[in-house]
């Protein structure tokens, strides 16, 4: 098992938390620095027992830390992640948790390839999350059983991949590997383009039909409910893969639609068929 | 308490076998008697005390019954409904628990009146069922809590829709009253449109990229699940109402994907603003 003096953890929203209720529950770590802008919500960290000290002054914060985790939004990630490589250890390891991964690795690998800087970033993804946010509604078997992708680029050093692949294993998390391209293309067509079907789907339904809504539309249109600043960066980030996912899921609706109205009954099982195929092969 | 004598449920699937229980557990009827095709699922609805009597023979099922309740799949249940009148008391009352509505209640409200026959017709619809079908699966509170629509027309006696109304509460039900017009627009928005999207969403998932999916992907998907038959004949039924709804959706569709070529980040904040606004406004 692969411990760590002084991690540090930027950004402590309810997955920069979890990971560190997670590190210290598990003693993973023996301190726990979270760096964040409000004082208000390191305080809640900190009281949640998930760091041990906090900062505002992101410098100081991974200035002694062997593994520095980004957890802001998407949007910050790259240049939090830049910023620490100039004042952590030179033997340290960046990794984050940030739903899209080819823009921010192309910046990061960039940045640190111009400045020559020795320290390491691997960029990741646990596949794990609530509509919830903040340190308050962490949880430190949050990533238990959940799969966490791991995306080095040709850049990346492979001592350091490894590094960041033993420490979501050691969270509990089974972990995959894969590209920056592949990981976005993939998160697209299983996270991005079901978001922005849900959250169609809610903003289509008339208020005034609501009154009738049951568990099909509760299930259907459930993480419409996510942080919609968040997800417009995710969106934003990933807009290549969201683009092609997109065209595949008009393809299948423009069919629906003409089934329906040429009442084409074969066709329309047809559709029904292959949608529950790809659904079961799931299970629940 | 109104209590029957005797009761017929015609199709002793999911919905039809958990009516029964609970007009039993409930003490609502001396007599639940089953009408089915295939004498198996009628044997396991008598098993599982769904039903007091089973037979295979619609005319003589009906024939001492002061309601019947027709649960068979939405395409047949008009002819049921009709062939039942035939040989069920004139003072007898019928309704069904069908998905759709305006197709159902014109056949079977034009085939009385043609025949001058005093039997009484109300639609209804109970808005509780699941993705598990037959009688093993059947549940004595699978309608409490759950809103059931009761549909009377403009030729629909009216009390015998308040009989009708009346036997949905006793099963625990919040019976609202609407128009099958009504019924049908609003169940195209919260139900059969969720669906179809739910279905094209999983079916427009590429295999490959499954491996990643986890609680977004499943929970939009989840009603995907469907017996396809059903859900066909569901669409066909209200084909109309579905198309209508449809054109909703795919405007909002629509207006995501212009956002995301022009990247125009406000809209596509504003799109998830307004998914999340009509999501949130049903909590959980």
């Amino acid at each position: 098992m692969q411990r760590w003096e002084s991690v540090t953890i930027v950004g402590v929203g309810l997955i920069g938390a979890s990971i560190g209720l997670a590190l210290r529950e598990r003693g993973l770590a023996e301190f726990v620095i979270g760096v964040g802008r409000r004082s208000s919500t390191l305080r809640k960290a900190r009281q949640r027992g998930a760091v041990t000290s906090t900062t505002t002054d992101l410098s100081r914060g991974v200035r002694g830390s062997q593994l520095i985790v980004i957890c802001t939004p998407v949007e910050e990630i790259a240049a939090f992640a830049v910023d620490a490589a100039v004042s952590c250890p030179s033997s340290a390891v960046i990794t984050d948790v940030g739903s899209t991964k080819l823009e921010i690795v192309r910046v990061v690998d960039a940045a640190l390839n111009r400045s020559s800087n020795e320290v390491a970033f691997v960029g990741s993804h646990p596949m794990a999350g609530s509509e919830k946010t903040g340190p308050a509604h962490a949880q430190a078997d949050l990533f238990k059983g959940r799969v966490a992708v791991v995306t080095p680029s040709k850049l990346t050093n492979e001592a350091a991949a490894r590094q960041v692949e033993r420490f979501w294993k050691q969270l509990g998390s089974n972990v995959v590997r894969m590209s920056p391209k592949d990981h976005d293309r993939s998160v697209a067509a299983i996270s991005h383009m079901p978001h922005l079907v849900a959250s169609s789907l809610a903003a289509a339904t008339p208020d005034a039909e609501l009154q009738l809504a049951s568990t099909g539309w509760l299930d259907t249109t459930r993480i419409a409910s996510g942080d919609p600043e968040l997800w417009r960066q995710i969106l934003v980030e990933n807009r290549a893969g969201v683009l092609k996912s997109l065209d595949k899921f008009e393809k299948v609706l423009a069919s629906f639609r003409r089934a329906l109205e040429r009442d084409d009954q074969q066709k329309i099982l047809q559709l029904l068929e292959a949608g529950k195929q790809s659904r079961d092969s799931l299970g629940n």
